[in-house]
């Protein structure tokens, strides 16, 4: 998972195909060179042996795809992290829970709306999960910090960003709970919000936006929560407000529209039996390839625009276990490109 | 139309049977008399015709169900007044029209909002129809008087109500429309504001409301509007203000959120080809009764409790005029209440 080029998507192909991560990282190299590039410099046991001792010193644990209390509804993704780092009540993992998004630079009213409406959704024994932001993600937080939070961080787990909510943040290990993706003493860049916005989309049954402008990070983890099926929520705004418009356009595009925590949750009702429902997340590819090589086939269909992978295995003629074989080898070769929707492209 | 105790429903059900106003009066003597009551008393036509002088001498004219100038969508309710009064342009009334209703103690801005998109409704030659009230109302007016805007008023063509709105009324008069169901002189009380609102919804392919308290009037014409088969719309705004609570209910109802006059010319689009499609606004009922008096039948079939029409004439086994026949005798005796959605039920 700390090798770069390898994604979540790419990870959960190579442990589908071998097994095991000692086999999937034996494999890497041959399998780089065949899609036609250099290996990807593997890290070592002995990086590994340190961020697992550096975790454990900071007093968090380890969540795993696949095991344990890793959430269930997370497992859904496609691209779900293979591994959480997460610090605060374990016991929360389990529990339904909402996530509650907005502006960073929302009116005090917002704000004031997001906390009631946290505080309000603790009493629906319901789990509120934010990104520990400015604006509305803290007064989420603030809110149902009695009752159950999640804060998802775009940085290392003893990383404080923005540097004004290290106390927040700090609470929530204690009576809350904080996850992270990225490795401990990882400083949050820009790129990293986007996977954080689908941890915290991914993890609840709905999501509600309290303010946004339009084309807005928040509207981003209204997006990856319709495309992940859960219910998208908004809460509505004078059109004078121009804070107001990302979440009038999200309820004209068919978002619920929330005034109260009884609204969301009526909205959310029917996700409340998948919350615990078992599912497999490495499903095994058994099929036998007998030797089949779909490379140069596979290889031929991709260009520069993006294709979805179904697409390619119709086209290629070839079992779908060597299409994603192929895809495999590109993709560890760094020369393909996975986007959102199952999409892939040839790197130019 | 004058005679008290003969609605609008009651009028379409005489003149379709009667062809005439001239047989129909003939006629409710002796079918008030079978129905059980006594005969309404029956204007003169010494009253009609100072009426007709009075209303002449305004400056206004008639209107008629099923003639000239009288709007097609309002003629297609089933309670469609059957006589208006109109002072001004007539030309406004077979063009397009929306309605923006709203709170007479309406927030600065949603003012400030309903004048601005009754000004952008006009720009894309939309007539803006409202009630003359204070608020809302007012400033759509307000915002449409340059492109054209119809105020429907609950009392009599020559009343000002409220009182402040008289220069407004007499501005509308002039390069507006004003419309009055109720006679000259007539002071409006609270039982004509419903009658009112049905005019403003029915006339219009949609209502927008702008800002509404919970069981306001504005919300009566939404509901109007929308039995009418209309568009529906509401502006949104935020939670923590009452005034915007009727709006956002109105939408998690279905109505469709508008922001801007864009949105509502895309969703009153469907209804553009109808304002001028013709209807016989009086089908006359040609079934024969062949002496098939259904009126015991149709009086024991009725109690307190209001039932549909079609219902009672399912379970009389009668023919459907004869069933009409019965209920307009006990309507003319002032024994059947006429409701909603075509309902009657009787009298204590």
């Amino acid at each position: 998972m700390r090798t770069p080029g390898i994604g979540p998507v790419t990870y959960r192909q190579l442990i589908a195909r071998f097994g095991t991560s000692a086999a999937a990282l034996a494999a890497v190299p041959d399998l780089a060179r065949r899609g036609g590039g250099k290996a990807p410099p593997l890290r070592s046991r002995d990086d590994a042996e340190r961020e697992i001792a550096r975790v454990e010193k900071l007093g968090a644990k380890w969540l795993a795809l696949g095991q344990g209390l890793y959430p269930r509804l997370l497992a859904e993704l496609e691209d779900a992290p293979p591994l959480l780092i997460a610090k605060g009540d374990l016991n929360l993992l389990d529990r339904q829970s909402v996530a509650i998004v907005g502006a960073r630079n929302a009116s005090a009213a917002a704000c004031r709306f997001a906390r009631g409406l946290a505080h309000d959704l603790g009493q629906h024994d319901l789990i509120v999960i934010s990104g520990l932001a400015r604006g509305v993600d803290s007064a989420a937080h603030d809110g149902a910090l009695g009752t159950g939070t999640i804060g998802v961080i775009a940085g290392g787990i003893d990383v404080f960003y923005p540097p004004e909510n290290e106390e927040r943040q700090k609470a929530l290990c204690e009576r809350g709970l904080v996850l992270a993706e990225m490795p401990p003493g990882t400083e949050p860049r820009a790129r990293h919000f986007p996977y954080r916005n689908r941890i915290i989309a991914g993890m609840s049954s709905g999501t509600v936006v309290v303010e946004a402008a339009p084309r807005s990070g928040s509207l981003i983890t209204a997006r990856l929560a319709a495309e992940a099926g859960r219910e998208v929520m908004a809460v509505p705004g004078s059109p004078l407000d121009p804070r107001a418009q990302g979440c009038n356009q999200l309820i004209r595009d068919g978002a619920t529209l929330v005034q109260n925590a009884a609204d969301v949750v009526e909205a959310i009702r029917p996700f409340a039996s998948q919350v615990r429902s078992p599912r497999a997340p490495f499903e095994p590819i058994l099929e036998q390839l007998n030797g089949h090589d779909a490379l140069a086939t596979v290889e031929e269909l991709l260009g520069p625009s993006p294709v979805p992978v179904d697409e390619i295995i119709r086209l290629s003629g070839a079992p779908s276990g060597a299409v994603q074989l192929a895809l495999l080898e590109l993709d560890l070769a760094g020369r393909l490109e996975r986007h959102a929707g199952g999409k892939v492209s040839l790197r130019e």
